[in-house]
């Protein structure tokens, strides 16, 4: 098992906002590893070698993962099992295998049933993109203070953590540990929720309307601005616990739509007030872990 | 009735965030004009006048409105009624009443029942602001480039009118026009709606989960911030049309909860992309129009 400092090929399997900017990141911070990009289109083959994007770009995902030390799956997370099976008899053995999906459980279940004992898998979800996609918006500095998560089971290999540790530390992550179905649960009500609230929220309102809208509505609504087809991954692949989280907004959109047509002052005041002292609560913690400026 | 280059005394009743900023707005745009503020607390006015935000401060109601050609109530909505009350026997003839509250049927309601037939009441909504409140987050560029939306009926004298159009436009903003019912219906579903989402959001997780959240659900929740007794206030009085947007977000939640649970992979995308062009047809109206940048 390779040190994080040993590292000599590092392989990234997708050349996205992700991909990309993983790609930009090594380039810059490990100055001794060579970079491999696999790129599924010829366009953006072209466009990551035009930007110099990684050591070397290639369209073989069998070429791209010979020799790796480290490879990175950042493809949208359904495409996942296709890939570890495809590439399973070429990772070179004791090489670690990581993927930066926003759902966790079914990639180690398919990981486990896929990839040869021989390699170490280890999730990983680093806290950082935008509702932008594509490799235009590749930027080396993506991960700078960024939250990742890395999701191991008691079967994890311990040295492959800490290998992996070592590698977002470097990118400039805050690392974090869970359990795959402890992130899984986490993410739904942080991440997968929001999204889901954002678009409903938009399809609610007449574009007519629209229109007057203010910064509120546009800060609120961003996130509904992110990929289809990533983002269909994400809710199919953490189904159980996002319906849940539907189930409790809905909840809590019923305790204010109750509290404003009883016109109950003092409950639509308290429930607004939860609310308000929950994100300052939040901001405070953020600016206190430097995740975010004042 | 006065042109708005013959205004000689504006009075701004309330100095928090939007009166405050009404008030040096004003300063800077009208150089012949005094501007009178009231403040209900004397820290406030202290501070008014420490930062020399009005011409005057005062902590009387009926003598800031004495000699007024312009009065603006930048109180919380449901002050409204007893503040025309009180002014009522004051107000100087021809003077024109405006207020930049969020929500319009009730204020022309009160205004029709309260305020002398010598005085023109015309409503006001500057979309403006933000989650933060209070005298010291005013800024003479508020209103730069923000829409403001006059609420006028049949009965609204038209110079009065006229001299508010050109008033605010003075300040930066664009105007538009409507009657206050459908003033209220499209606020509910810009405004009052993801204001009641972004806290039904932030009451549905969990304190310990949502440290983990990234940028996405600091958006989305931004607004729920915003003070309780104020947003409670717009939500109590357009109860009907908040309750029926709050109706219309549910409705879509189901359909995504449906598809995600059914697996439902078109359907899914079809909602998400649905969001995605809304928002993206939204973006791109703004940007022309010149309220937000590219």
């Amino acid at each position: 098992m390779l040190a994080v400092k040993d590292l000599k090929q590092i392989t990234v399997v997708g050349m996205g906002l992700l991909g990309g900017s993983i790609s930009l990141a090594v380039l810059r911070s490990f100055a001794r590893a060579r970079v491999v990009g696999y790129a599924h289109r010829a366009s953006t083959r072209a466009r990551a070698r035009q930007l110099a994007m990684a050591t070397e770009v290639t369209g073989s995902l069998a070429s791209s993962v010979a020799g790796a030390d480290l490879v990175i799956l950042a493809t949208p997370i359904c495409t996942f099992e296709a890939i570890f099976d495809e590439i399973a008899d070429v990772l070179p053995s004791g090489c670690i295998v990581t993927d930066v999906g926003s759902t966790k459980v079914l990639p180690h279940r398919w990981a486990a049933s896929t990839l040869p004992k021989t390699v170490h898998y280890v999730g990983s979800h680093p806290i950082a993109g935008s509702e932008q996609r594509g490799i235009e918006f590749a930027r080396d500095d993506l991960f700078e203070r960024a939250i990742c998560v890395l999701t191991t089971t008691g079967k994890s290999d311990r040295r492959a953590v800490q290998t992996l540790n070592d590698f977002w530390s470097q990118l400039g992550c805050t690392l974090e540990s869970m359990t795959p179905a402890e992130h899984d649960r986490v993410f739904a009500n942080v991440s997968h929720l929001p999204h889901v609230t954002a678009a409903a929220l938009t399809n609610a309102g007449k574009d007519d309307d629209l229109k007057f809208c203010g910064r509120g509505f546009i800060d609120t609504s961003r996130i509904a601005s992110g990929p289809p087809n990533i983002w269909a991954d994400v809710l199919l692949t953490n189904a159980r616990n996002v319906t849940r989280g539907i189930d409790k907004v809905i909840g809590e959109l019923t305790r204010l739509r109750k509290a404003i047509d009883k016109a109950d002052r003092k409950r639509i005041e308290a429930l607004l007030a939860k609310a308000g002292a929950k994100r300052a609560a939040l901001i405070e913690y953020k600016i206190k872990n430097k995740e975010i400026l004042s």
